[in-house]
């Protein structure tokens, strides 16, 4: 039986092993339109901060090794261009312009998601970047290395935007930061958000929150970003404004899509075409709050889905549970995490949240070197269900927001989380868990 | 009405507070034989390591607060010697040794546990200390500061013990540790015991585990711990053998008792007598994997069923889920936390339990300041239930634990909980927590 995935990132490479580990009669190809496969993506910024390291740290694995160790058929440089469905036929271009053409009987999209880049003019000019694929971390290395970059201009505020500017500030470059939302972090909670906003511009970050960017002009060596109002030099643009999945391939194929657009799956992967599954940050997924399609694309969930998938295809039927959109990220000496619904994520979904904001800390009474923790707890009046958590510290969140996790999981009710057994050793937080301090407090609101 | 409650810590003044508060008209007394109440007990070895600091910061609010912000009447020094639950009298006598007694409606026996000291030679000597209350504590400091103490031995290698042993340690003085039992952390799977045991060893702390000890002498100004075969030169010793729940109160007076000899309570921290209560280290609690009762005395459980008491005796009808047993402690630079039932506990509950311990990072591949994980994580073969998880490391290990925390309230298989979506960032953990990936392993044996 042919195995056919399209990407070889994240989703597709966890499928190809997996499904070849299980089976290893499968016949499993990996067209990957890059020259890299298996690499940490989201490693990308801590590397671009440490110019003596190689970007191909990164790579978890080499095409090379998945050839010759696990007999999967890597084809790097391979670009996917049509799905025959009717006749399970997917065709291309190489690198070089060849036309190429496999058959398949199981396929597997993990086409990842493509950055978004405004159609304005000046986003193509030489020194600006996104930053998605190892080419893409590769070419700013080189970028800063070569050209002497003394300011960056980052065109969006999100996780990424945000660790490459700790990055980029790590490596003594001015950063500016624009983006046309007037709201910093809009889905944290106001006094969290705040927090971050002054970690960030302590480290001497300009932040410039409300300003449409109208077009990039190049001036002499540098580039200048124009919005209304506000013109920002830089001799590098980083462009960080999110992602869109890459479904173009699905829908042209005919496959049924999903919210933003994503490739829509069953639990089980499955898209409408009864031999095509979709992984990764193409396809959407289940929300385990609210029980409804939802599209947060994250390394976790792709890694899993590349496995459901394999298991799928080696015959055993699994499903996966879904998402809480669970996410973590350091923004400089802060922690910021995520997990569930928001405030208005809530109410859009139809609950009747109440929210409090906590601020505790990270360690016990009189222990020393203990730092404010921030949490913001959301619940449902109507039901009394654990609807979501955000917090924010310098120690001890990343981890700690694994615990509503496994509770949002569980459907429980704010009232029974507020009864788990956290642990309690005074170097790593109070008597009372920060997250069990807002459960009380949100349980007296609701 | 008279809420009368006998032990001035964590369960006794939790249930003060929140009682007076809740009740203002409530009459609030509390009597503690000791000087203190309302101290972080827990904090007692960072205290002693850092001779700057008075022991008093450890002490959360004062008697003379409780009084005369709070209106409640705290008799520190009071002795309660008798119950007479007909009459519903507490008898006792005063430090300066007058008799009292008092009157109540609802009484809170929050009289904690006791250090366990063998009845054996040389145990009473000076030098010889425990560690429990405040005034223990306190003595410590001044014996270490008096005496120019350069050795301890410490008998027991427990949290307390480790905990002090680090606290010596980092005072420069000698520690070398003897207990009875052959197996260094019973509790934890033995390649984790192991490294724990490597990181005590390479502070310089002499082991000596499956010596019992016979007595103690006092050779000039120094003291001699013997065991068989054995002979321990210190300063100072510190018998850290554990707590026995202090219940003679409550047994004398006729009450039930439970595991260990703990005062039994139901879910709502009822005696068997319709007008006692008892909370905290004295008390037992229903264990959320077994279902059965068990004693595992720990700071936020006595805070907890302090605060439930409270309600109780207010009028509102709270019951407690129970405890997972979930317990962090540092030893030197590691994190060592447990949560749920070990194999052996698992045996001895009727499960049928299978194990796996793996070894994992604590940051994502590549990732620069990455230290190994260990995990160990047992699951029940006929039901597929998670039943425990321990796990040793030098950072991301004490705030992890709470996730399988949450997952055993929730008594959920070891499939659902490998399908948790887990936070994921570089600095923070690879892409497939440590947690997942000792779930997917052990999923493969069971």
């Amino acid at each position: 039986m042919k195995f056919l995935i399209i990407g070889g990132d994240a989703a597709g490479m966890s499928a190809a092993s997996r499904a070849k580990r299980r089976s290893p009669d499968l016949e499993v190809t990996v067209l990957e339109k890059t020259g890299d496969v298996s690499y940490s993506a989201c490693g990308m910024p801590y590397n671009i901060a440490a110019p003596g390291k190689e970007i191909e740290a990164l790579v978890v694995r080499q095409a090379r090794v998945f050839r010759e160790k696990q007999g999967i058929d890597v084809k790097t440089g391979y670009f996917a261009r049509a799905i025959d469905p009717v006749d399970r036929l997917v065709s291309g271009t190489t690198a070089d312009g060849t036309a190429f053409e496999y058959a398949y009987d199981r396929l597997l999209l993990a086409t990842g998601g493509t950055p978004l880049v405004p159609d304005l003019p000046g986003f193509d000019l030489p020194g600006v970047h996104v930053l998605k694929s190892l080419d893409d971390g590769r070419r700013i290395k080189a970028f800063i290395k070569t050209n002497n970059v003394k300011k960056v201009v980052i065109i969006g505020m999100g996780y990424i935007g945000l660790e490459m500017c700790e990055a980029l500030r790590a490596l003594s470059i001015e950063v500016a930061m624009v983006k046309p939302g007037p709201v910093f972090l809009p889905w944290l909670a106001k006094e969290l958000a705040d927090t971050v906003r002054e970690e960030v511009l302590s480290h001497d970050v300009d932040l410039h929150a409300g300003h449409s960017v109208e077009k990039i002009e190049a001036s002499e060596s540098r580039l200048k970003v124009l919005c209304r109002g506000l013109a920002l030099d830089a001799d590098m643009v980083l462009v960080a404004m999110g992602l869109k999945p890459g479904s173009e391939l699905a829908q042209a194929a005919g496959l049924r899509t999903g919210v933003n657009e994503t490739i829509a799956v069953n639990r089980s992967l499955l898209t409408s075409d009864a031999n095509i599954y979709a992984a990764g940050d193409c396809a959407d997924a289940y929300h385990i709050v609210t029980g409804e399609k939802t599209w947060i694309p994250l390394a976790l969930r792709a890694n899993r889905a590349g496995w459901a998938v394999a298991d799928n295809v080696c015959g055993e039927k699994v499903e996966l549970d879904g998402i809480a959109g669970t996410a973590v990220f350091k923004a400089f000496d802060l922690e910021v995490a995520r997990v569930g619904l928001t405030v208005t994520e809530a109410e859009q979904a139809g609950f009747h949240p109440e929210s409090v904001s906590v601020k505790t800390r990270s360690r016990a009474h009189a222990h020393p070197g203990s730092k404010p923790i921030q949490v913001h707890m959301i619940g449902d009046k109507k039901s009394g269900r654990l609807l979501g958590v955000q917090m924010v510290g310098r120690e001890g969140v990343a981890h700690r927001i694994n615990a509503p996790a496994v509770a949002l999981h569980a459907r429980m009710t704010v009232s029974r989380f507020s009864q788990t057994d956290l642990a309690y050793a005074p170097p790593f937080g109070p008597t009372w868990d920060p997250l069990l301090t807002a459960a009380n407090q949100l349980l007296k609101k609701m």
